[in-house]
Formats: C-alpha cells, structure tokens, sequence
C-alpha cells in the first residue's frame, strides 16, 4: 500500500477518480494526475471531453447491439454484408477482433455480457430476448431457417459455454443452423505446451491436409 | 502495431485522446474507454469532472511553488516547520517522497524541471529567480547566512549535477550554507551489484560505526 499524504485536495480527488480505472493503482493514478497537470488546459478539456461525449453520446446499434454513432451501425447498415449469418459475441471488442481478421462477411449480435451466477448475470441481464427477435423476424420475412446461420463465437470457459449451451436451447427450435468456433491449436503453437484439452479437441476436430 | 477498425467516431476519439496519457497505448486506451462506457454516467462524470478541477483550479504555493489549494501550501503555511532550511526539489512528487519520510521538518523550494540543454530547458524555464528572492528576503529580515541550509535534493544524474552546480554558484555569494544529499548504497543494497560510482562514493563518505 503507497499511502501518500497529498498536497492539495484537488489533487487527491482527482488521483481517487483515477485509481478507479482498472489496472492504475494509486500510484500511476498520482503519476498520470501530474502528468494532466502539466499539459495546456485545452489538452486536458480534449481529453476530458471525449471522455464524456463518448458515454453521453454513443448509441447501441438497434438491429445487433453494437455502439454506433447512429441507430444502426456501420455493418448492419452495409447490404453487401450476409445478413443472414449472425454471430453471437459478448462485447464491442470481441466484434472488433474478429472484423480485424477480414475473414468475415456477416453480422454480428453483442449479448454485453455473458451468462455468470457468481456476478449474478442471467439470460434476461443480455441481449438474448432481441437475437430471438431477430430470428423471428427473419423467419417472418420469410427467410428458409437452413438458409440461417448463428455462429456462436463465446469464450472456451465455463461460462462461455454454458452462456452458449443456453443460446442453443433457445434457438433450437426455430430450426436455424447453429455453429461455434472451431478449437484448436493456435498458429505457432507447440505442441509440448498445449493443454490436453485443447489438444484434444484439436484431434477430434482434425482436418485433411491441403498442402 | 495495433491498428483498429473502430466501429464509431466517439469512441476512436476517446481511444485517441486516452492514448496520449503517458504509458497507455491503443490497446489498452481501448479497454479503458470499454470500460468507462459500462460504467454509470455520473461516475464517469465524477471522473472528468475531478480531473478538470485539478487542471483548473489548482494553485501553486507562491513560497515554493508546491502545488496548494490556496495561496500557501501547507507546509509554508505550518509555523512548527523550520523556514530557515529550503530543500530544493525537481518536482511535487520528490516533495511528496521526502514528506513520505517522515525525516524532513524543514521547508522546500520546487523548481519544476531541472535544466536540460537537450530538452531545451534552461534556468528561465525553472523556479530559481523565485528561489534567489527567497534567500534574500531572509536575509533582509536579519536571519544570518550562517543560519539558512538550502539543501540541494535533485537526481544524481548530469542535468541533476548540472542543476545543483548552477544553484550553488548563483547562490555561493549569498554565503548561505548549501548541502546536497547523501549518496551511497540503498538500505539493503548488495555490494556486489552496486555500480562503482555510487560505491566509490559510499567509501569516501564513509560514517563512524554507531550500533
């Protein structure tokens, strides 16, 4: 524990708010307050601004949940995309990560979260209510349920999976085509530190070899 | 090089804005601003609003240049403490370091910065005219040179020496008494690791043994 006795009130105030942040302890806080301190004033408006219009402003994207500047984003908004491919993620950055690839077309649903008893999240906490909407939807447009996918792209943990297990019993019914993203050894992996689990799957799941 | 696709304007722009606060980078610029938009609207609020009033409304003590609530900081502010030993510092953390000791009852003149030829900073840039006043106000109200101890606590670096050879010579013909700080080996230190320079002089300033 760094117990710093501060020397001005302001400064203090302004070290707590920023120790909130996760990952700055106090004294990181105290290093970044008198950093802010010695930049122009308009530096730290800017700073403080954009801050601000970011929570004050941001809109969800009313088809896929996404944060958008408008009431539906970018890639909702974009038709040459395959609206009929949808994949499941829990957050912003896991749509980020994946449109970063390049290697996909469709779009996208952000569940904010995923299923956790411990943090006290359940179904009705996510954007899972909206996904089945969105389904129905579809299926009401008249779209064939074999010509819908749902990849459910979640984490490998227990929550992922139960959080995924969920989706499918949800969805099932409806009939649509339901994946998730293949396991396996990532590229560069060495095999000697590979978990069994991992590598395991990685056996089941093998492929033919296309050289 | 992390370079993202990002999904809206407000948040590239925070991402930005968070990304020039020293040690963050984009990535993790990016976690934090996540972060921040799953939090309450009043406590981000909370946390620009504490850092403008920092940038805003802080006051730098015009004794010492300690940044201060007021006009005077508390520690010129204190009675108790002894206005007749000035302890020169680079900045308001060494005055929060050295307080952090327990060790000091004296005062402290904060130059804000050191003289730096490659960084362009020189003597006009620092808080040393305001330092030279100090000592001849004292002077003035009959306190003797002999009794004023200005303590030179900068870094044992070549801008730090550089610094305290300059503050000695613009101060030497005030005849006040000018001290600077111990170096030697850390509490703990090993010898063994220890770089030459600083073990050299660890002998020279060798102290009689006192169990």
């Amino acid at each position: 524990m760094y117990n710093e006795k501060y020397p001005s009130r302001l400064l203090e105030e302004a070290v707590d708010a920023i120790a909130m942040l996760p990952g700055v302890g106090r004294r990181g806080a105290l290093r970044l307050a008198l950093h802010l301190l010695r930049q122009p004033a308009e530096n730290v408006h800017h700073f403080t601004g954009a801050v601000n219009a970011l929570r004050d402003e941001v809109q969800y994207c009313r088809e896929c949940n996404m944060i958008s500047d408008g009431e539906v984003c970018s890639i909702c908004a974009d038709r040459t995309r395959d609206h009929h491919t949808i994949c499941v993620v829990e957050s912003i950055r896991d749509v980020m990560s994946i449109e970063n690839t390049g290697q996909y077309r469709g779009v996208y649903h952000v569940l904010g979260g995923i299923i956790s008893p411990i943090a006290g999240i359940g179904p009705s906490d996510l954007a899972i209510p909206q996904l089945k909407q969105r389904l129905e939807a579809l299926l009401a447009e008249g779209v064939p349920a074999s010509g819908i996918e749902v990849i459910l792209a979640l984490s490998g943990d227990v929550e992922g999976e139960t959080t995924s297990f969920y989706l499918y019993r949800q969805i099932e019914s409806t009939g649509v085509k339901v994946s998730s993203l293949a396991r396996g050894l990532g590229f560069g992996d060495d095999l000697e530190y590979a978990d069994a689990l991992t590598l395991g799957r990685s056996i089941q799941n093998r492929q033919i070899f296309k050289p």
